[in-house]
């Protein structure tokens, strides 16, 4: 299996002694996306599932809403360019890229882009997870966390559900690590209800955007939120974990979805 | 001083008990950059240093050299707007945006943007630093992470001589963090020869390329790099060393400048 690693001969300095060794470090890929034969973007990602992570950026930029809206999609990874062909006219959509400053529609001062207000959704998931669950889903993503620990250069996305974890995405890009999981959600038509998306890193405002645009309600991560992150997943009705390792974690929004079946809680 | 963060009322639950508290979170500030009046940017970033934060992003992106092509600048903090002016006409450069695969002029294949080819230099600075220098630094930085420490949330850079730490700013976004390095030096006129950059991230190309930008030979991080961030900093003449931590560190490029004056190495 390709790893999206390589070797890499280095001077290793420790307690005074130098040693010519071999280190492990991740690949970084430039990739071109060209839609209907326009250059539309260069994003660097671990070269593993460009399939999965056209797509999924793809429908985060609000330009495909699912498989069906794509023609052919192909891969050359020598050079390192995907072309997509999308049935409808592509437009490069510059006004969703203009700075959007407003309050109506009943979604977040938060968002700062356009196109970001029309593709974000409020999560209506009503489910709940017993915290014990949450503790152990994260115990087990980290198991998986394989090639972090050997390169320390790659970020997971994994996607659970109560019973386990389904399916875990590395990429250098923290963003990208959640578009291909997304575009292997929206390739396999899976359902988004009842899921739980668990995350190595920090909860930003872009990534907590990703979240919603999948329509997942739950995201559990080892880090640390910013404000506006939790101000959108406050507005988006997404529960926000973080800090979530070993026996603890810091529930910041909709705490109500994270309950002991057996107990019950006050939380008036 | 500001700090950069806020408090945001959460639930803890740690073995098997929930709790109220306050946690402090880092604050991510959507900030939109106007030149001559034409709307160029919008990044998300910690609302500390903003001028050193533009200065620094327009001179990475190659729309000004120095802050003599700044004809002025002011920054609306409560509405996140920036607007610049420069002495001469601000041309929106499509054609840097696209990628560009060559290899001409000497320079790495490992460029991908044409307009990264045109600002990144060679360094020529030819100074060498004990590898206990390295690892003091490493440790005098660490100390002074305290708001990474709080919140989990934000990276540093900082800028170093052989004498120790000169600078440190710190963002939630780990370029802004650099970006604010540069554009710090650039209103204070300081020399880049000589030079240490330490920084808190991996080491991806971007940042490579930015430490390029500055004319800075040298990069320490706590953390990995990319193999593509490498063949820049080879091609480049960058000594980065990764994994810099206690007593050991990894130099993946160019460690002919780290070497004990005392002992004779031999790298051949």
């Amino acid at each position: 299996m390709e790893k999206g690693t390589l070797h890499w001969n280095m001077t290793k300095y420790e307690r005074g002694v130098y040693s010519e060794e071999n280190d492990e470090v991740a690949i970084e890929f430039p990739l071109t996306i060209h839609i209907n034969g326009e250059e539309y973007a260069t994003m660097v990602c671990t070269p593993l599932y460009l399939e999965e992570l056209v797509i999924g950026f793809l429908a985060t930029e609000g330009i495909i809403r699912t498989t069906k809206d794509v023609k052919s999609i192909s891969i050359d990874k020598d050079m390192g360019f995907a072309y997509i062909d999308i049935h409808r006219t592509f437009q490069r959509l510059n006004a969703g890229d203009k700075r959007w400053i407003g309050s109506c529609c009943g979604k977040s001062r938060s968002f700062y882009f356009q196109g970001d207000a029309k593709t974000a959704r409020t999560v209506l998931s009503h489910f709940h997870v017993e915290p014990e669950v949450c503790l152990t889903l994260m115990n087990e993503f980290h198991n998986h966390a394989e090639m972090f620990q050997r390169t320390g250069g790659v970020h997971q996305a994994a996607l659970a559900d109560k019973d386990g974890m389904q399916i875990v995405f590395s990429d250098i890009g923290r963003h990208n690590a959640l578009d291909k999981l997304y575009g292997y959600m929206l390739k396999h038509s899976m359902q988004n209800n009842q899921k739980i998306i668990i995350f190595s890193g920090r909860i930003s405002s872009e990534v907590l955007l990703k979240v919603s645009k999948m329509g997942i309600g739950f995201l559990l991560s080892k880090s640390a939120p910013t404000n506006l992150a939790l101000e959108l997943a406050y507005d988006l009705n997404i529960t926000a974990a973080g800090f979530v390792r070993n026996d603890r974690m810091n529930i910041y929004t909709h705490p109500e979805r994270i309950i002991e079946t057996n107990k019950q809680r006050d939380l008036s």
